[in-house]
């Protein structure tokens, strides 16, 4: 069996760590200079591993095997969300980097290998998932001209020239050079650790729907305009919500679920009725059929909404991911490979986030394994996970790619 | 009994909308040079009216009148809020000045005269009622280092200084020059327009309340973290603002008004719970008592929903002002003028805007008069009120400030 090297392993985070250090954790934003540095010495340490490593046109870093035989790939992300953590990402490529070193100094494994991904801005700084939808063949250079920096406005053109990347191609999968994809990950909720569990088997990737609703009424004077005679666009979309929040919770499905997080009023003074207010919806789910009932759902509200008046609400779908399953074999090798490592200690469960996996998965088939957050926090600088959680998710994720490149 | 002149009353208000027309209203906001300009035009206005005209160190115009006998104190404000209508203000100042025009040229006025007041910035771009306030003592030289327009983010004393008004002192009233003050306003609502009447007679002005809403939650992923496990500040909000619609309904009085005009949810992104969330509540109501009710529902139904959790709630009272009655002699002479001129067409009502005169009332009796607004738009540049309108309710301002001063 390929064995890891726990030092080596945890050697890596702890560098990674200090590119962008931002408290405990790390600020390290898509292409930012520190990005940049991180990305470099990434692909110094895949050189170092006897990859052939490069980073292509759009950031991604990609670390290819030399071995002859079969291959998996093997990867997530390396810069972070802004003031975040320093293991959303980063524990997934470090672990795809000692995997394809314990194969290789495996005399047992023969001439299997793993190539070595780190996808850009899977955070979404300037896009959603455009590394690895650009390995897929899901960006246009239009798309790239578009992007930009949602914190700072700068263009992506201008951070890829600023980076040195400008010049470069940009690199496509190979879909025939792979048996499949494997991404480790945190958990980043409280389902592993709530339940003293070490591996989390992910079944699928839950889908994402945004909408924009807005209300549009009339806006007036809040001390003259008595209360019977108002057009309030914002109490229209309160009332909106609060009977979403009734309806879904009736028709929810076990792991649906939905948010509002922003709303806006027009025009936003204190002596004014609203005009006009908006709000996003999101709601997630495995299953394309609970969103549906979703989504009809919300429609029907709309509809009610607007025959009692008075003012006049409007849906609108802004973004749609479909759920993406995991490949069934692959999620029975990760869930023996915990058996032997974690006896009892793993579970199948589905990811409430997305990752690069659901776009990888487009093209071969997937796989995604989780190890506890502690406190189920993520997207924060206090984003942790034990040493000892890590250690043993490496040696499952490990043993579980071997085991899929050995059995063919 | 004193005759306005329509012809000379409507040109003045048609002039002073020449100064910083916008469509066809006027964006006239405080200390703007287009205000600034109107200032001066107003103050030779009051000259050639036979006044003592001057412009204050805050902007104030007061045109005194040289008649020997008792005096009234009448007008409004000059300036408008951003972008909106001719006659907020404006309409009140030009009554004022027609009224004094009108009994000086009246043989049997006797010694009886009109002090007119453009008070500075009542539509708040620095302050709230800052010329009034400073009127009867109560703006320091430090509130005034402290103002800033909510616009530009100019400094009143930058203002004040580009308008050369910095050296100025500033005029205080002296009660004892005058039996009481009267305003006229468009009524900026439809009651008047609804009930086909032409004068509205103000009992009193309704007192505003403030209150600043917060919701403290965790800010969280929005698709790992589970429904059950969610401490949502938005949701924590939402569901507050609708619990307190419910109760303020049930305890209403008739001409209770209720109000969220602003709400903003941390960090605001689609994709995460809010950990915070914010509103401003207002509400008004002519009696101190019905306000004190919803102030002590609004503590009730905070406290519900902390013991409820999952979120905490705080409230916090931002502005308030108290109810002011208008004098009730004043307030006879308004409906009896109307009836001379306007047989059945006037109403008693209460102002559900805050206006100067309630800041005069402090110091002198104070009685404001209604003219119907069309649609009863306000703060927005189609605000109208039709010419004959315009006529009819200065016949009744100068009538029944003429009644009053003769009756002593």
């Amino acid at each position: 069996m390929p064995a890891i090297n726990p030092e080596r392993l945890l050697g890596d985070l702890y560098k990674l760590r200090t590119f962008g250090t931002y408290k405990t954790g790390v600020h390290r934003p898509s292409l930012s200079p520190e990005d940049v540095a991180s990305r470099q010495w990434l692909a110094d340490r895949m050189a170092d591993a006897g990859l052939d490593a490069q980073i292509d046109g759009i950031g991604n870093v990609l670390g290819k095997s030399l071995a002859p035989g079969r291959k998996v790939l093997a990867g997530s992300h390396i810069e972070s969300q802004n003031q975040a953590g320093w293991l959303d990402g980063a524990l997934g490529v470090i672990f795809a980097l000692e995997t394809a070193r314990a194969l290789r100094e495996d005399p047992a494994a023969g001439d299997i290998g793993v190539d070595v991904v780190a996808f850009c801005d899977e955070e979404g700084h300037f896009g959603a998932f455009l590394g690895s939808r650009s390995f897929v063949g899901d960006v246009t250079e239009a798309d790239i001209d578009a992007a930009r920096n949602r914190t700072t406005g700068q263009s992506m053109r201008d951070a890829l020239a600023a980076a040195g990347y400008a010049s470069r191609p940009r690199l496509r999968i190979d879909p025939r050079r792979y048996t499949g994809y494997f991404e480790a990950h945190i958990e980043q909720g409280s389902t592993l650790e709530s339940g003293n569990l070490k591996i989390g088997v992910v079944t699928g990737l839950v889908g994402l729907w945004n909408f924009g609703i807005t209300a549009a009424g009339q806006q007036n004077h809040a001390g003259t305009t008595m209360m019977w005679e108002r057009r309030d666009a914002g109490a229209a979309l309160v009332r909106l919500f609060v009977a979403i929040d009734r309806r879904f919770t009736e028709i929810r499905a076990a792991r649906t679920v939905w948010t509002v997080g922003n709303v806006r009023f027009e025009p936003g003074e204190p002596s004014i009725i609203p005009g006009r207010a908006e709000a996003i919806l999101q709601f997630r789910d495995v299953d394309a059929a609970v969103a549906q009932r979703f989504e009809a759902a919300l429609h029907e509200l709309a509809a009610e909404a607007n025959r009692a008046g008075p003012c006049e609400i409007t849906i609108q779908g802004t973004r749609r991911s479909e759920p993406a399953a995991m490949d069934a074999r692959f999620q029975q090798a990760l869930e023996d490979a915990a058996a032997r490592h974690a006896p009892g200690l793993s579970v199948r469960m589905p990811s409430g986030a997305g990752h690069d996996a659901q776009v990888v998965a487009r093209e071969i088939p997937a796989a995604m394994m989780f190890v506890p957050s502690i406190g189920g926090i993520s997207h924060h600088w206090s984003e942790n996970t034990s040493d000892e959680d890590i250690v043993l998710g490496a040696r499952v994720f490990t043993d579980a790619i071997a085991s899929v490149l050995k059995s063919g």
